[in-house]
């Protein structure tokens, strides 16, 4: 413990701040120079997912003026990759950024913001936090953890993941080590898979180990960047485990209730603005990562028969309703979610999901 | 134009700005304070789009702790809804918000920026701006009308728009008085119809004296707003015309450049936050709206039928092509929505698509 005191810590930083703003003028010294640590559980500067965490420091530093800094520090640099919470909640790191489900230890409420197997697309996600109740939950689920939450990037409909062997129905999991995080891994766990959970940096060299024979990442754009191609043959699509994963921005609590209103709302815009542009980057990116592992790697795309989505749909109904029933504040949000996702699918039918349909009609649109 | 130079300019706001902080302690006056004004195209206060312009003001205060504040006024409020461009570019006014296909008579190419009929959806749409070369095309077309763009929110697919008649064939537009601006206008005018523009708060009294025999607005929540419903008994979807309409906020760009390196990351930041609040507010709310509108009062909603569409879709196609042959800028923004169209389909195809028909598999989830 006596590094992470030497190193950290709200109080040590805030002091940090201090000595360094004695050389200033009197206005920096009255503004108040903050410079702060935030740890990813991602690999530093991992596409889409660590380069967004760069760009929100880099836009709190730019919109605050410099009032607030936020160094960076990749998954393990400063503590493990996993153990990001522990030293944000006790103020050894000030921030972290991750995605909710990593920390279900702690908090198994935390997998149901995360993604519901066959829940919320990102678009109705951003509508649940932002008018359907979920920044409230979140924010009293991460006061649990010693945290203020925010969102802070989406991966869409992740893939569906990868596998060595055909999967034609439910038997098919039996027995696969499977590294499957959050709810969908309970699914899998349920249908007879071994099921473990790995931080992104320790799934390229257990899949080419054998430690593991299949695994599920993220999608296209970031799957290409793990190599994982180099071990498995089979790419599945749709990912009906997670339609639509966010990425948490957690900040120790202490640090987040001293900061002034201007610079709580330098954070939460900043955290707003890279919500989308994490999204935007994947949705720019997966599809040319698509072609070249398919065309370069000789990647085998399948889709899951709709035998085994419809299996899955209803385990997953069992599963999370068994979850929720042991959990109260898993209760919570999960009924708060169904209820905002019957309406979403319902508008669907007459909006998104129409125009999917009537643009892929067979006319000649624009070459 | 006497009114005009005493009521605003970026000069004499700024002006002001010096003027109102020589009362304020030295530090103030350093950071220098400004006071812009916004109006926006919509009525004040309106649903989602008029009180998505609030909060882009509000973030921008709090965010900028007051050193630049912006006040907001409703379309007709200081010039008319459609004069707003002009009071920006001669920097009456340092902002406005609306929608890019508003200012197709100084600039064709802003009615692509918009959207384009069986183009892009919001998250495409997104996409694009941020990783697919959007932002740069948006600010080289703003830049000839004299201001810096932002994307401020979005309204996601639109309705079909509101009929006195069913649209059973391309036959039935023959005629038709309807109020559609932007690139589906001039799509309906190519069916033969009568093509009106006319901001949002002058459509209900258009529809209801008649003037018009048809309209399209946004969508459920915005159009039970206006009252559509008691002029009208047809509600038709998809919005083929309007896949993901953007709004765009422009600011003088002399304003723009005058603003220190923190403000405008704070612009950008507050944006951003607003883009998905916007669409956000939409996703949440429109079903419910839609239930009141045919529970309520009785609207008859109707799918456009497949033929009309593949109709629609080869028209869109051979018009904008048209549209974009006569104009080089329309032409660059085409081609480049074009291709970033043609990756998105294909990526849709194995992500949302494939996952809005997992969702819809007839297993039980839960209740």
């Amino acid at each position: 413990m006596k590094r992470r005191q030497f190193m950290g810590g709200a109080a040590t930083a805030a002091a940090a701040g201090a000595v360094a703003a004695s050389s200033f003028p009197a206005p920096a010294i009255s503004q108040g120079l903050l410079k702060w640590r935030m740890q990813t559980t991602w690999p530093k500067n991992f596409p889409g997912l660590g380069t967004g965490a760069n760009k929100l420091a880099e836009f709190i530093g730019a919109a605050s003026g410099g009032k607030l800094t936020v160094e960076v520090f990749g998954g393990g640099e400063i503590v493990p990759a996993f153990e990001t919470m522990d030293a944000v909640s006790n103020g050894t790191l000030e921030m972290g950024h991750g995605a909710p489900y990593y920390w279900v230890g702690k908090l198994p409420a935390t997998q149901f913001l995360a993604s519901m197997p066959f829940g919320l697309n990102a678009q109705e996600q951003n509508a649940w936090m932002q008018f359907g109740g979920g920044q409230e939950l979140a924010d009293k689920i991460y006061k649990n953890l010693g945290c203020k939450f925010f969102v802070s990037g989406n991966t869409g409909v992740q893939a569906g993941g990868w596998f060595n062997k055909e999967i034609n129905s439910l038997e098919d999991y039996k027995g696969l080590k499977m590294r499957i995080p959050g709810l969908g891994g309970a699914v899998v766990k349920a249908a007879g898979g071994n099921v473990v959970n790995l931080p992104g940096g320790e799934i390229p060299p257990a899949l080419q180990s054998g430690a593991i024979d299949a695994t599920e990442w993220v999608g296209p754009y970031n799957d290409l960047a793990f190599g994982l191609y180099k071990s498995a043959k089979f790419y599945y699509y749709p990912g009906w485990h997670e339609p639509a994963t966010l990425l948490d921005n957690f900040i120790n609590l202490n640090a987040w209730e001293q900061l002034s209103d201007d610079l709580k709302a330098v954070v939460a815009a900043a955290n707003g603005y890279v919500n989308t542009f994490v999204m935007s980057e994947f949705v720019a990116k997966n599809n040319g990562a698509l072609n070249t592992l398919v065309s370069e790697h000789g990647v085998i795309l399948k889709k899951f028969p709709d035998e085994v989505l419809n299996a899955l749909g209803t385990l997953s109904g069992q599963v999370m309703g068994d979850m929720a029933a042991a959990d109260a504040l898993s209760r919570e949000v999960m009924d708060s979610i169904v209820a905002f996702r019957k309406q979403a699918i319902a508008y669907a039918k007459v909006s998104e999901q129409a125009f999917y349909n009537a643009r892929g009609l067979p006319f000649k649109w624009i070459e």
